[in-house]
C-alpha cells in the first residue's frame, strides 16, 4: 500500500522535475510563491513548504528582496580543475591549417555547427535592425564620412560607455574606440601594448582566434593554468611574471571561450592590482559579459583600474549581429597609440553599423532583449549539457558555465578529440577539437561544443555524436 | 581699320577660350563637328578650319574613330621632375602628432578642406545606395553572417572580378579578398609579404597613409625618386634593388598621391617582370584607377603580372563611398596567407557595405555615374589649376594629373609649406604640406591640394590662400 505523500512534496517533486528538465535553468528564477499559488490552486503555505524543502535539498535558493533561483549545483559528471598543468614556457605561434579547414568545415549549412561559437540567429534581433537601417538610410544618415572618425562616431560611443558605466566603468565617450567586431579591438590592443617578439600571458585553453591574432602579431604566447569555474589562476600568473618577461596578459575574465569560466570580482580587483604594480597591461575580453545567467551581470577588471592599465575589449557579435562587425575598445592610457594604430590600418569604421547600432542601442529594447536571449541561452545550455549526460559515456566530464552558450567537455578515458572531429565531420557534424585551444597542442581530450547550434532540431545530432563517442571508446578498450 | 578676321579664326579663338576657362578640360571631348556646326549655325567646312587650327596650334588632338580632344599641355607653371634625388638610405618610420593633428584639423565643418583626399560628396551616389539599403532590408539580406566569410561575400568579389577584367586582369572572384577599404588592403598586402623590421621601397614623395602603415606594422621605407607624370622612377628603382635588401616594392600605378602622375602602361610592363625576376613583390595601389580624364582607362602592373607577384589593392572610397570603408585586395601568390591575415584580424567584413555595394555594382548605372564624375573632377582639376595660377605668385609650379583630383604644388622661393599650414589653419583652411608624403621629411616646399573641395564657394578660400602665400613670400624677401 503506498504512503499518502503530503502536497507540499509532491509539487515539490514536480517542480524539480521540471528545474532537471531544464525548463527553469541553472541561475534563473522560479516563480513567486504566490504567482504559483494562484497557478497551481494551492495554498501559499503548501508552496512555501515546497520552495524549502527544494532549497533545503540545495536545488533553489531564498535571494533576499528578489525571490527564488535555481542554484549552479556540482554535479556527479561536473568538469574539475585539471590536475596537469598548463605549458609555462613560451611557445611560438604557429596555427596549421586545420584551423582554417575547422572554420571552413563550419560555412557549410548542412552541418550540425557544434563546432562554431556563432550566436543562434533565431535569437538575433534582425527585424528591428532592418527596420532601424531602412530609416537611417531614407534619413540620409549613411552619408557620413566616417573615414575622417578612425575611432569611431559619437552618437555610438556614447550608449557605449553609458551601459559600461552601468557596470562599474568610469571612461568616458572620448575613451572609446570602435572597431570591425572584437577581434580587431584585440588586435589593436595587442598592438599598442606590445611589439614584434615580445611575450603574452594567455589562459589555457584560450580562445583559438587569439593563437591567430598572436601569430599575425609575431607574438610569443605564454600559457597560464586555468580553473574551469574561476578561469584564470592567479597563483599560476603571478610565478609566470617573475619568471618570464611577459609583455602584456590577455584574459577573458566573464564566461571564457572555451571554459565558460567566470572570474569572482575579488578576482579580478586582485588580478588589476598585481598587474598595476608590475605595469604589465590587461587586456581584457568581455564579449560574454551580457549572456549571464545569474542574477546580475558580472563587473569586469576594467571596473577596478584606477591607472588605466586595462584595456577592455566587446563587441556586439554575440547578441545583436555578428554580421555587422562592430566591436569597440576601450583601451585606457593606450588611447591615443589606438586611435593612431585603427587610423593607419582601418581609416575608421563602416557608417552604417555604427550608425545602426547606435540607434538600436538607444531606442530601447535592448535590455529586454537581452533578457530574453540570457534566460534562452541558459535553457541551451542546461538541455544541451543534459543531453551530453544522457548520450555521452561514463566518465565524461562537462564545465558548468554561468553565462554565455559554450560547453568545455572532457572526454573519458583520453580519446583524441581530433579522432572524433574526423569522425564526426563524416556525419555532417563539426566540434571544435582541444588542441587548437592552446599553441601546444594541449586539451586534446576535450571538446568546445556550443549550445549556440542546440536545438530540438539538432538533439538528434548531438546524440549521434554521443554514439560516436561510444564507439571510440569501445575500439580505444579493444585495441 | 580692324583687319577682318576670317570666320573660322573667330570660332577658334572663342573655343580656345571656353577650353581656357575650363569648360572643356584637359583630356575632355569637344563636340563633333556636326554638333558644332549645327549649335553655332556654322558650315561643317568652318567647324573643321577651326578645330584644325587649335589642332596645329597643339590645343586639341583628333583621335580616330573617337573625335576632338583637349590635350594635355605643358604649360609655363607645370611641374617638373625634381633635381634633387628623394632619399635612398633607409629611414625608419615614426609619424609624428602633426599628421593627426592635421587629420583632426581637416574634420571640422567649417574649414575649406583642401588638405583632405576626400572626393566630393556631391559627387557620390548616395540616394541611389540609399535607396538599395532599403531594398536590402527589406529582403533579410543583412541577416548573414559574414563572419563565416573572412574572403568576403562572392557577391560582391564577382563585379570586382568582372570588372577587373574589363582592364586587364584574369584573376576570378576566389582570388579577391574583401577588405575595410583600401588602407586594411594595403596592410593586409604588407603584413603578408614582409616581417618587422623588413624594408619597403616606397615613392618619394608618398600617400602618407602609407608611413602611418609602416610605422605600425614595424617596417622601414626607402624613398625611390618619381617624375611628376610618369611616376615611380624604375632607374632609381633598380639602383636601389641592387644596393639594399629591398623586400616589397608599394606604388600607386595611376594618378599617384600625392603626385596625380601616371606610370605608363610600357613602364609598368617593365616594373612587374624587373621584380619578377628578383622575386620581391609589388603592392599595387590603383585607388584612383578609375578617375582618368582621358580617353580609356589606364592598365594596371597586375594586368602584366603572370607569376601572381603582384598584390592589387583598391576601394571604392573615391567613387561610391567613402563612408561605408570597403575595399578589396587580389594578392596574388599570397592569397591564402592574405585570407589567414584577414581572418585573424578582422573575421571577415561588415556585411552591410559588402552587400549594398555588390548590389549597386549589378544592377546597372556605375558606368554612368563614372563617366559624370570623371568629367566632373577633370574640370575640378582644371578650374584649380587656373585658379593656383592666377592667385599664386610667380615660380610656382603645379603638376597636371591626368585622373584623381589631387593637385602636387611647389611653392616659390622655397617657402615653407609648414609654415603656410600654420598660417592656412588660421584662417580656417587646410591644406597638406609636402614633408608629410616623406619619411625623411623631404618635398617641405611642396603642398597637395585637393580639387575634391573645389568648388565656386571654395574658390574665395583658394584665393586667400593665394593671398598667404603671397604674403610669407614677401616676408622671405625681406628677412
Amino acid at each position: 500500500m503506498a504512503t499518502k505523500i503530503p502536497l507540499y512534496e509532491r509539487f515539490a517533486a514536480e517542480l524539480q522535475e521540471q528545474i532537471e528538465a531544464g525548463t527553469f535553468p541553472e541561475g534563473s528564477r522560479i516563480p513567486a510563491l504566490r504567482e504559483s499559488a494562484e497557478q497551481h490552486n494551492l495554498s501559499l503555505s503548501t508552496i512555501l513548504q515546497s520552495y524549502r524543502l527544494l532549497e533545503t535539498r540545495g536545488i533553489i535558493e531564498a535571494r533576499p528582496q528578489s525571490g527564488y533561483y535555481v542554484k549552479f549545483r556540482p554535479r556527479s559528471r561536473t568538469l574539475e580543475a585539471d590536475p596537469s598543468p598548463a605549458r609555462e614556457d613560451p611557445t611560438s605561434v604557429n596555427i596549421d591549417d586545420f584551423s582554417m579547414q575547422l572554420f571552413r568545415d563550419t560555412q557549410d549549412p548542412d552541418f550540425a555547427k557544434f563546432g562554431a561559437a556563432s550566436p543562434d540567429v533565431g535569437l538575433l534581433p534582425m527585424a528591428r535592425l532592418n527596420r532601424i537601417v531602412g530609416e537611417l538610410a531614407r534619413e540620409g544618415a549613411f552619408d557620413l564620412d566616417t573615414s575622417f572618425y578612425p575611432e569611431g562616431t559619437e552618437a555610438l560611443r556614447v550608449p557605449i560607455a553609458q551601459r559600461a558605466f552601468g557596470f562599474g566603468c568610469s571612461f568616458g565617450p572620448d575613451e572609446v574606440v570602435i572597431t570591425a567586431g572584437c577581434t580587431e579591438a584585440l588586435a589593436l590592443a595587442l598592438q599598442a601594448t606590445c611589439d614584434p617578439g615580445d611575450l603574452v600571458a594567455i589562459e589555457s585553453p584560450t580562445y583559438f582566434g587569439i593563437l591567430l591574432i598572436l601569430e599575425a602579431l609575431h607574438l610569443k604566447a605564454l600559457e597560464i593554468p586555468t580553473n574551469p569555474e574561476t578561469g584564470l589562476s592567479l597563483e599560476a600568473l603571478e610565478f609566470a611574471l617573475e619568471n618570464h618577461p611577459v609583455r602584456a596578459v590577455i584574459a577573458m575574465t566573464n564566461f571564457s571561450n572555451p571554459l565558460g569560466s567566470c572570474m569572482p570580482d575579488a578576482n579580478k580587483h586582485i588580478l588589476v592590482d598585481l598587474l598595476a604594480r608590475k605595469d604589465i597591461p590587461l587586456i581584457e575580453n568581455d564579449i560574454y559579459g551580457e549572456l549571464y545567467f545569474g542574477e546580475r551581470r558580472p563587473s569586469v577588471a576594467k571596473a577596478y583600474d584606477a591607472t588605466g592599465n586595462v584595456l577592455l575589449c566587446s563587441s556586439f557579435s554575440k547578441d545583436i549581429s555578428p554580421g555587422y562587425r562592430l566591436g569597440w575598445l576601450a583601451p585606457g592610457r593606450w588611447l591615443e597609440d589606438v586611435r593612431k594604430l585603427k587610423m593607419a590600418i582601418g581609416s575608421g569604421t563602416s557608417v552604417l553599423p555604427q550608425l545602426t547600432i547606435a540607434r538600436y542601442l538607444t531606442s530601447g529594447g535592448y535590455d529586454l532583449h537581452l533578457r530574453k536571449i540570457r534566460r534562452a541561452y541558459a535553457q541551451k545550455v542546461a538541455r544541451m549539457t543534459r543531453a551530453i549526460e544522457e548520450h555521452f559515456p561514463e566518465g565524461t566530464r562537462i564545465a558548468r558555465p554561468q553565462g554565455g552558450y559554450l560547453l568545455w567537455v572532457r572526454l573519458p578515458a583520453g580519446i583524441d578529440s581530433m579522432v572524433l572531429y574526423r569522425e564526426a565531420v563524416k556525419s555532417r557534424i563539426t566540434i571544435a577539437p582541444g588542441s587548437i585551444f592552446s599553441p601546444s597542442h594541449k586539451h586534446t581530450d576535450y571538446v568546445r561544443l556550443s549550445a549556440g547550434a542546440w536545438s530540438e532540431k539538432t538533439e538528434k545530432d548531438l546524440a549521434r555524436l554521443g554514439r560516436i563517442v561510444h564507439r571510440l571508446l569501445a575500439e580505444g578498450k579493444e585495441a
